[in-house]
Formats: C-alpha cells, sequence, structure tokens
C-alpha cells in the first residue's frame, strides 16, 4: 500500500538527492509535503532549496512548510555569548515544559564553517539552480502540518527527518499522544558504532540540537535511526553520478554538478568512503522499505554537554527495559540500495 | 563436545564468578588453566586469587600462569610521568614490531582507585579466603602456555580474556599464525551502545590498556566481544545472592560475602543496575553456549588519546569491508542466562 510521505530537510545536497529518490518511489510513496528544517543551511535557504528542487523535477503540486529555525538551547555559543551548561539545561527544561523555545539570545542561527564547506554556501554545491516561481507556506507552519497529517493518516504515515530534529521533537512535545499514533519516523542522524563526523562524539544532524534529539529518543515516539553506522557504507562515486550527465537533460547536469562538488569534499577529506555518502537518501529508501536495513532496537539519549556532546549513546536507565524505542539501522544491503537508488533518482532525473 | 578453555582474569569479584561458573560447566568444558592478567587487581594477586578460588572449590589441579604485568604504553602516567601523546604511540610502535614493550617507567602498575573500591585492596570484597597451598607458575609463562594450547587445541580451544588485554595482544603478536587457527576469543570488555564505566568512553578492562585493546581488534583475529551492551542487562540480586548462604558451605560463605560487597557498591554507584553486574560469568557462558546472546559484526578500534581514550568504536576505515573480525553482543537472553549462571555456580558452592 502507498504510504504518505513528509521529507523534513534541511536542504542541503543529499537532501536534494532525497527528494529525487522520494519522487522516483512513487509506486511506494505519496510525497505530500516538505518541511524545512537547518543545519546544512538555514530553515529559509533550505525552504528555498526544497522548492526549486521540486521544481526542477517538475513537481511545483508538494508544498512546503518552514519549520523551527533555530536550537532549543544556544549551545553552539557557550564561549561567544557566556551561556554555562546550567543555563543550557535550565533552557532545554523550559523547553520540555512548554515554553516556545530556550534561545535567549539576539543572534540567528546559522551553519558551521563544516557544513558550508560539506554543502556550499548556497547548499546545493554552488550549482545554479532558479528560484521556484511558488513561495513556502507561513513560517513555523510545519509543526502544525506534521501534527495535522499525523492525527489524518496515523500509521499510514511516514516522516523521514534528516536534520536539525528540532522541528520533530517540538510535535511530540506539542501533540503528545502521536507517540503512540504509530506514525513512522526514520531519522538520518546519529552514530552508535561509529565516531562522529563533526566530533569524535557527535554527528552532524544531532549535533545542529543535541536537546531536540534527546528529547525525541526520550519522549515515547518510535524512531528508526539510519545513522552514520549505515551511511558510511553507502556511497556514490563519481562514475555513477556521471551517468546522469548522459541524460542530456537540465536536471541531470544539477544532480551532477552537485555530486561533483560533494564527492570533491569526501575525497579530500574522507576518502574511506570511496564517494559520497548517500545519508538522506538511503532514510527515505529504509523508510519505504525497511528490508533493506538491519536493525536492532536500543534506548538511546543525547549526551548534552563536555566533548561528548551530540553523541548518541544507549540510555543507561533503559537499558533493562525490554521496550527499545529507537531500532536502529546496524546493517544495510548496499547493492539492494545502490541499485534501487540509481534506477529511481535517474528515472526522475530522465524526466 | 566438549572444550578446552583458558580463563585469562584479573581475578576480582566477578572472575571468581567466572571460574565458578566454569567449573560447573563441566559437561560443556575443560578448564585447562587460568591465566592470570591485570586490572581489578594486580598480576600477582590476580594469580594468588585465582588459585585461592580453585582451592576454595577443590580444584586444585587447574594450573594458573602469571601474564604480562603492565600495559604496553605507560598511559596511565602521562601528568605524572610527563609521557605525550606522540611517546606513547611510539610505545605502541614499538611494540608492535617485536619490542618486549613500551613501558619505560620504574613505577609498577598498580590498581586506580575506582577498581578498588569496586572490588576492595583484596579483589574480593574484603572476603578472608586462605592461601592456596600451590604457587603459580612462572612470571610472564601465561603467552606461552595460551600459545602452546592454541597450537594443540585450535577450534576446540576457547579463551576467556576478562582484564587488560595485554597478555592477549601478545599472544597474537608473538605467533600470527594463531589469527587462523579458529581458537574462539570471547572477551568481557568494551561498550560499544553504553557510555563507559569508567568514563564517558571507556570500561574497565579497555581502559587498563588501551593499546593492546586496539591491537586485538586490528591484528585479524576473531574475537567476540561481551561488554557493557550485555552485562549491564544481566544482574545478580542480593536475593539470589543469598540462597548460596543456606548451603552451609565455606565457599557459599564465600561468594556471599565477596557478592555482598559488590552488590553495595553497585547499590551506591549504578543503582539501574539492580543489582551487581555479572560481566566475566557472562562472557563465560556466551563462550561456552553462544545462543545466549545476539551478536552483531564490526571491525572495532580503540581511541588512544584524549578524553575518548580507551573508547570501544567502529574503524572507519574498515566499515565497508564485509568481512567482520568481532561479533559484538548486544543482546541477551536474561532470564535463561541468570538460571543457568544460579544452576551451575549453586552446584558448584555445594560441592
Amino acid at each position: 500500500m502507498r504510504k504518505k510521505l513528509i521529507l523534513d530537510l534541511d536542504t542541503g545536497i543529499d537532501d536534494a538527492l532525497a527528494i529525487a529518490y522520494a519522487l522516483g518511489s512513487a509506486g511506494d510513496a505519496d510525497l505530500i509535503g516538505i518541511t524545512a528544517t537547518y543545519g546544512n543551511v538555514a530553515v529559509p535557504l533550505a525552504a528555498r532549496n526544497a522548492l526549486a528542487v521540486l521544481h526542477a523535477f517538475g513537481r511545483d503540486d508538494i508544498p512546503v512548510y518552514p519549520g523551527i529555525d533555530h536550537p532549543i538551547a544556544p549551545a553552539k555559543l557557550p564561549l561567544m555569548r557566556g551561556t554555562t551548561p546550567d543555563e543550557r539545561a535550565e533552557a532545554y527544561r523550559r523547553w520540555q515544559e512548554g515554553g516556545e523555545d530556550g534561545w535567549q539570545t539576539d543572534t540567528p542561527w546559522s551553519p558551521s564553517p563544516g557544513s558550508v564547506a560539506v554543502h556550499h554556501p548556497n547548499g546545493i554545491g554552488g550549482a545554479v539552480l532558479p528560484d521556484s516561481p511558488r513561495q513556502p507556506e507561513a513560517p513555523g507552519s510545519a509543526v502544525d502540518f506534521i501534527i495535522a497529517a499525523a492525527r489524518e493518516c496515523g500509521p499510514d504515515l511516514t516522516i523521514v527527518p534528516t536534520g536539525a530534529m528540532t522541528t520533530m521533537a517540538t510535535v511530540f512535545r506539542n501533540a503528545p499522544d502521536l507517540k503512540d499514533s504509530g506514525i513512522n519516523v526514520t531519522l538520518m542522524g546519529g552514530s552508535l558504532t561509529l565516531p562522529g563526523n563533526v566530533s569524535p562524539a557527535a554527528e552532524a544532524n544531532i549535533s545542529q540540537d543535541p536537546e531536540a534529539a534527546d528529547y525525541l529518543f526520550k519522549c515515547g515516539a518510535r524512531t528508526t535511526m539510519i545513522g552514520l553506522d549505515v551511511t558510511h557504507q553507502t556511497a556514490l562515486t563519481r562514475e555513477k553520478a556521471h551517468e546522469w550527465a548522459a541524460l542530456g537533460t537540465p536536471a541531470g547536469d544539477f544532480l551532477v554538478t552537485m555530486t561533483d562538488y560533494y564527492i570533491d569534499f569526501y575525497v579530500k577529506n574522507q576518502p574511506e568512503i570511496h564517494g559520497c555518502g548517500l545519508h538522506d537518501p538511503l532514510a527515505v529508501a529504509a523508510a519505504l522499505d525497511p528490508s533493506l536495513v538491519t536493525t536492532f532496537g536500543f534506548n538511546l539519549q543525547v549526551d548534552l554537554e563536555g566533548p561528548f556532546r551530540g553523541r548518541t549513546i544507549g540510555d543507561r536507565s533503559r537499558v533493562q527495559d525490554p521496550d527499545k524505542h529507537t531500532q536502529v539501522a546496524l546493517g544495510v544491503n548496499v547493492p539492494a540500495f545502490l541499485d534501487r537508488f540509481m534506477q529511481r533518482v535517474t528515472a526522475v532525473v530522465r524526466g
């Protein structure tokens, strides 16, 4: 049966590939909306890029909802802004209890130099992609859109968050009934059995808002985690990506330019990947077909302070609880995923 | 078929329970020797305690071989002795290339205050246990004993190391042919999906000699890791342990005194365990019957510097290698293990 699908993206190179994968999976899922979060880029650019990519693929029918545009606690500014661990914990607590957020500075969130290096300041590898003729929905509308869709669709709804988890955590905080609604949340983020990619502890998406991810893992929601554990096993080679050039379509040229930039980064910084990571597309693929990955159940937390900040790790206080809230993907059928990825994306690029 | 079994112990409270479990498993395995490593206590005390425990259980036929008595690199003394990361890396390299060891100080290894707190200065919870009438074998004889046994028994040999991995790593460094000999190495140590127990990163056994553990995971040997991932799921309650008191035997009284001390520590410091961890006995049980645990294959490394020193984590350079050298236990059949533990240990205590 075809699922209803929402992508919560910080679009982003691999986010753009995830959109292509989702559009190429029309037999499995109906992409009913994209919500914009931050991480690779800020929310306004994430929304702009999602609209532009949809336009390039001829899908101006899919709405884009901007989400929460900053983390719960001002964690990236502990020295610059003089916040302390206690102040961050207090911000997190205020937020858990229903405060709008814990952010108490006037400095807008902006991507880290690392994110800019990976995705280019324009988020899509410097590729020139025209603006969509459309505008995003109202600022902050992502939370209400997801809650309404979850109430309507229940277990038929799959959400794939691939950036900061702030919007997703806010959904469950604002609508606690959704924890048991059967909606499927398959997130790209975290790293349980490998070092992180922004610190020895932290994976990029989790590091953007560790408090939000911690809340998501502990709040009772059922999640599937597609982290570096599996996404570092799947790589797109330059040779494969260049197959899209032969299609002679603007969409194909766009993807080649974008992935060339991404692969250049990986060749220089993570040559052991042998290509570029297919983080977000793998999350979409696993959400639509869980048989692509092998999962194991855990109850997770996110470390919030010190050099371990942003680490996804088992919650020792729940290790003896037989009810595991997060299925963590540890294995992946690499050839099956790569074949499907190329088939589905190529079909969309061909038009 | 009955296996040949060697326990490489830093005896220790749960090591003493592991000896009892092994002796109670005579139908599965023939305990052909105990080798002494360090961690809970220093090697001489580990050998003394192993002999004393064997004597208490009426098994003066099993030889005890002292192993390497200090880590490869003087890692515990970086500030005190002025060693640097570069000096430690150099010590590790010298050792890998066949040097006797990298230890370049005149300070003997001694257990950390944490180990002393967990196991008491006498290693067995302050219980009074008479010396064995026997002496240990020659100092350092553990390496040669294990190599000879592995050459003789091949896949019929199971080794269960439960302390610092120095002796085990030296075995594979000195006899590289054993990597493909089919011997089964099921180690208690590490923590892949939970925080460590001596730091947010490090589990105690690995932290004693991170270089040795790193070598063991990378050298090509086939290992099974029984870490905190599963040992924190299995706990011995005070109520269960006190069943041994009713047996009215000196061995039973010894185990009750010892485990009371251990459980006191856990109640105070890790109440979420609901008893005391059965780390080492679970490793023996899983070595003898792998069906008690659920494992997943990984290629591991050990972090060697900074706040992550001693962390067991996936080796990113080998994540795409389909050949996984370590099976990490992530799940455990808790009721089956606890039943078997009580049956086998109680049978030995009853005499």
